[in-house]
Formats: structure tokens, C-alpha cells, sequence
């Protein structure tokens, strides 16, 4: 491990996560910092920055490159969307400048698709996991792939060669965690009832009438004897498996076709147990790590500009 | 009309409406009472009706009738569920006695119904909707009838000669609150945008991977330029149009089977656009007046025995 070279931040709604690293693109440190762009005052962003995020570092005059919400109007500055096709290249062609003490820095931006009932898709943040990913092995930069990043808005991305095509974002996550703490479902019980889990799983059927199905997750219990602490894992079985019927086919692609998961470790291990029971083949990865190469990639090209 | 014979509640989750009827089950007066059952404690239902509401009226020795939550464990006392199928006798003949200042008093149950997934579905308060709009005219008691009430918990019900053979419920008017109140799609503007909510209509598709087409709710007004007071409007639309294309295959009826809406007049003018939108024929109803009959017959009925 060399002395930190770039210092690298996914800043997100909720949290910022930052690593510095070294000429090689391998993490020297890493911190997380209580500094999600949904808790930031306008302007705000670039001052934290300088005061808190390069100091914890001691990486002041490091270059540094950042992706997710920080570049949209909620963060540091906008950083126009790239639109579908749009490739690794092509992304770190268009990294929206910013300044840090002095410092290089830049903002990745997110990208824009063509998504359901003429509305633009949008993400910020995963096209930098997904960059990553295609940047660890050149084969993955070959041929078809779908990836499935979940999270509070689910990615489902099509690459071909190296190229996300389009994606579709499924609000499973928020779902869960509005329905769990403000309807009738609401429970502080954990979500850990594998069982329930598989029960849900069953009642989200081919991901259909989803307003309906959801009710089971309530009748069961007030109609059924189920108990009420087993709701949450019910509910989360039924949104991950509602979304994993259905997502694919609105993303263009065979009910079938094998899936990368990349993502949060514990989530990515309920949409294999969904993937699983429909049979469809998948391989789970960090998103985390895909994050910092996929940063430490883009900073490597856009910084040869 | 004539002189009250008898008080007549619908005593829900949020509210309780009372009317006092005449022994043609015309009714003399019509109250509303901030006495919801979600917001009393055990044991305090009994006590608020002989303490405000036969007070009201002045109808402390009149028979009383009541349907809805009231039957709950959160209510006055638990009716037990009434299985599918089930006509208007078979309600009246289990009909739950409480006593309220010593007059004849009764709780409709409930009806449990084979739900999706091996877990029963439930209704409290729109059965007794559905036996009035049944009891209003004796030809509605023969041949099959789809009726969609509208609401927080919307009943899909399918009646074959006057009997609720079986029901789907599904939580559209739910999923409209807490999204528009808890998510990233919340909003403090009125839903009476009516473009939006005819595109939320269209967007809504074959009501197939709903928690992907929400998000078009917000990338919409992200990505799209959409306003951001036209999302309540949109989201009810979207909402209501995936109920209405994929809650009466679960149901087990026909995509175009004609459907009677019974309800409250505003929803049920939305339901009305989502179904005119479908080519489904269709004829609307008032719920209260439907609520008023029911409860009118099955006192009529249930104080005979």
C-alpha cells in the first residue's frame, strides 16, 4: 500500500462514505461521515468539504472525486445527467468541476435513460458502482449483463460491451420502509423471520397487483393467526420478489436471464433467496468496493484529460 | 317520515356515522363523531356511545345497529368474521349483542373471505354497504355482480345470486397516503391536477411492477420537468389504474366484466376515469346511502328472530 494519491467520496442522500488511495487505486483509509446531502443547507457542501472531509484525511491538497447526490441540486454543484448509452469513457469525459483548497477535484455525473411512460429514468451514485464493476475485468466489458443494485430505489441496469443501455428504478426500498413505519403494516419488530421471509416471497406471485398483495401481509395476521413480529420479513419478501418478477420484463429483458448483484452485502443475500426461488442464475458483488474502483477509474481517465 | 325507531352507526377507524331511522328505515337525523376506534382505549367504546352518541339524538332508549371497526378487538366487542360466501340472512343471523342503557343493541360482523397466498382476506363495514346496495333493489340478488368499493382499503367483491361469494382488498388508498405524506414523493399540493392524473393513469400499465412504475412519480419532476404539485395527482392516478387493470384477474373475473362502483362519490369518480379508461363498463353508487340500507335490513331481519 503507497501513500494516498486521490482522495474518493460516494456522497449520498443519507451518508457520506470516503477513502483516500493510493497511485494503485487501493484504499489507504476510510471514514463515513454523518453528512448526507439531505441534511445540508444550500452552499453548504463545499464548506464541509474543506472542513471536515479533507482535514479527517490530512488530504488537502489531494485530488479528489466524488459521485452520487453531491452532484445534483441538493449538493456541492450540478453536474449535468449523461445520457443512455454511456460508457466509462465517455462518463469520465464529462466529470463537472469543482475546487477543494485549491485542489482538483471533480463531480461524477449521474445518468439519464429512457425510462417507463415517457418519464426520464435517473440514477447518481450507481453508475459509479457499475463502472467499477465493469472496470475490475476487461471481460466483463464484453457481450450482455444485467445488473440488479438494490437499495431505498433499485437499480436494474442493461449493459452491452461496456455500455449502460437503460435502466429501470424500482422504489422496493422505500416501500418497505414507509410501509413499516406509517401504515397498518408499521412493526418495530427486525426483519429476520426467514421463514416469513419465504412466505412473502411466495405471495408476491409474477409481481402483479402489488396494492393487493400487500394486504396479505396484514390479513394473515388479523384474519390468519400469523404473528404480527413476523411482518416486516413478510413485507420484505414480498416487495424484493414483487420487484424481481416484474423489473426485468420492463427493462427489455428474458424472465430468465442471469443477474449480477451488486450492492450492500445483507440486501444483495435477500434478492438471491428471491432470485434463487425463480430460478434465475446470479452472482452477488461488493458495492462498496465497486464504488472506490469505479471512482479511482474515472479520476484515472478524467484526470489524464 | 316518520318518528326514529332505531340508531344506525357506522362506526369505522376514523370515524363514526350515526343516523337515527324511522320504522320505514327513512332517516330522521345524521351525525358525525370524531370517535374513530383507533383512537379509543379498551373498554371505552361502550362508554362513548351511552355517553354521546344515543345522547345525541336523544335516542338512549331506541334499538342500535352498528358495523365497521366496531367489531374489531379494537372496538366494543369482537363479532367474529362471517365466512364466504354469505348473503344478507346469514349476516343478520349472527349479529353480536351488546346492550347500551338497556336497549337492544347489535354489532355486524365482519367477512372473511380465501384470500391470496393461503391468507384470508377481511372486510369490516362494507358488507354492510354491499347488503344494502343489494337490499335497494331485489333484481341486483340474482345473477353475478362485481362490486369495487373505493377506499384506504379498497374491497374488490364478486356477489352470485345476493351472496358475497368471495373478495380481494387492496391497499391503494394507503399506499396514496403514506407515499404522499412519508417518501420522496410527498407532497402538501391538492390532487386535483386532472392531466396528471390521467398520465398517472397511463403510466400505471397492466398495474405490473408498480414499485418501478412509482418512480416515474419522481423522475418525472427530476428528470422530466414535470412540476412537482402535479405528483399527488399523478401518483392517484397511477395508483388506481394498477388496481383497477390487475386486482380483478385475482378476483378471478373477466378484465372487462362490468364492475358497480359503491363508495364515496369523489373516489368513486376517479375509479369511474381509471375503469372509462379500460373500456369496462360501469355504474356508480353512494356508499352512506348503501351503509344506511344495510344497516336498516339487517336490523330489520336480525330483530325478527
Amino acid at each position: 500500500m503507497g501513500k494516498p494519491a486521490l482522495l474518493a467520496c460516494d456522497w449520498g442522500t443519507t451518508n457520506l462514505r470516503a477513502w483516500t488511495l493510493d497511485a494503485d487505486g487501493q484504499v489507504v483509509a476510510h471514514k463515513e461521515f454523518d453528512l448526507g446531502v439531505s441534511r445540508l443547507a444550500p452552499g453548504e457542501a463545499a464548506k464541509r468539504f474543506e472542513a471536515e472531509v479533507q482535514p479527517a484525511f490530512g488530504a488537502q491538497g489531494l485530488p479528489a472525486i466524488l459521485c452520487g447526490m453531491v452532484g445534483s441540486n441538493l449538493g456541492w454543484t450540478v453536474a449535468p445527467y449523461a445520457d443512455c448509452p454511456v460508457g466509462l469513457d465517455e462518463l469520465a469525459a464529462c466529470l463537472a468541476p469543482v475546487e477543494a483548497h485549491g485542489a482538483w477535484a471533480r463531480i461524477v455525473p449521474g445518468v439519464r435513460s429512457q425510462g417507463l411512460a415517457g418519464a426520464p429514468d435517473v440514477m447518481r451514485g450507481e453508475e459509479t458502482q457499475l463502472m467499477g464493476w465493469l472496470a475490475e475485468h476487461p471481460d466483463r466489458r464484453s457481450g450482455r449483463r444485467v445488473i440488479c443494485h438494490p437499495g431505498t430505489h433499485a437499480k436494474w441496469m442493461l449493459v452491452e460491451d461496456g455500455r449502460l443501455v437503460r435502466f429501470v428504478t424500482a422504489m422496493t426500498g422505500e416501500l418497505f420502509a414507509v410501509l413499516g413505519k406509517h401504515s397498518v403494516l408499521k412493526s418495530e419488530a427486525p426483519a429476520n423471520d426467514i421463514p416469513a421471509f419465504e412466505m412473502g416471497l411466495v405471495a408476491a406471485g409474477e409481481g402483479d397487483a402489488l396494492a393487493a398483495r400487500l394486504f396479505t401481509a396484514r390479513s394473515r395476521v388479523v384474519g390468519g393467526g400469523a404473528s404480527a413480529e413476523s411482518t416486516p420479513s413478510y413485507l420484505s419478501g414480498l416487495l424484493i420478489a414483487a420487484e424481481v418478477a416484474a423489473v426485468p420484463r420492463l427493462l427489455g429483458i428474458a424472465a430468465h436471464e442471469p443477474v449480477v448483484l451488486l450492492g450492500d452485502e445483507r440486501l444483495c443475500s435477500l434478492y438471491s433467496r428471491a432470485l434463487a426461488r425463480r430460478g434465475v442464475a446470479h452472482e452477488t458483488f461488493d458495492g462498496e468496493a465497486a464504488a472506490v474502483a469505479g471512482l479511482f477509474a474515472l479520476y484515472s481517465l478524467g484526470a489524464a484529460r
